[in-house]
């Protein structure tokens, strides 16, 4: 169960909007990067994106992904907390991508904030997460 | 020249200090990610470290790494700034790898500390940055 791999601290810092680092791997082997936002549902993860970008169809081809985000900066530490997460990806095209992106407005922007774009179809990106590294109690 | 791949506007940024996703490749072609420091030397950015970890490992297989950091954060945008830097990386050997780690120990944590490390040889990564992506003034 992925449940047993997101930590109540790792859900918490999930839930508090923390601006996500997805890695997928371009045709050619090399890294593709983009920052993204991330919300729970239930024991996966999930993204929403309204073009077929780069990264959507790097998912479709290789659905070994890495999302990475800080813990809140602390300059006391040398090792700030951070996760990494290796989750295998699927690309879902759905009628209601708009709908989570307004909801991670709510999250990630102000409460009060409508997703700016208008509303259409999209791509919704589910993560199954397989293991999380990085430094801090979900390590 | 690599000079004017980093704008002043990415130059202030990465000497502030942020902390930054470096991803590399592994011998498997899936993604590696860790949260390193980054400096600047010249045209190109560096980072220091102790061992011989998976991340170095990679990049003397795979010199196609990504950089990637945010800008500061702003919950009034949609797309937050942030920087995607394409590198070749190259390893380096050396003995003055501690100093980096130390001079970049008053950049992100704070001036008058040491890096807590005991003083040792070991890996300096050279990155000369190919492209700027992401989203911001440098993108």
């Amino acid at each position: 169960m992925t449940d047993t791999v997101l930590s109540p601290e790792l859900r918490a810092l999930i839930g508090s909007g923390p601006l996500t680092h997805l890695t997928t791997i371009n045709a050619d082997g090399s890294p593709q990067v983009s920052v993204i936002w991330i919300g729970l549902d239930g024991g996966d993860l999930v993204s929403g994106h309204l073009g077929h970008y780069a990264k959507v169809r790097n998912v479709e081809r290789d659905p070994r992904v890495v999302l990475s985000f800080l813990g809140p900066r602390d300059h006391g530490v040398t090792l700030n907390p951070y996760a990494v997460l290796h989750a295998h990806a699927t690309v879902e095209p759905r009628d209601d991508t708009w709908d989570l992106l307004d909801q991670l407005t709510k999250v990630y922007q102000s409460p009060d904030d409508t997703f700016p774009a208008p509303r259409s179809p999209g791509w919704t990106i589910r993560y199954r997460v397989r293991r999380v590294g990085g430094v801090g109690p979900w390590a």
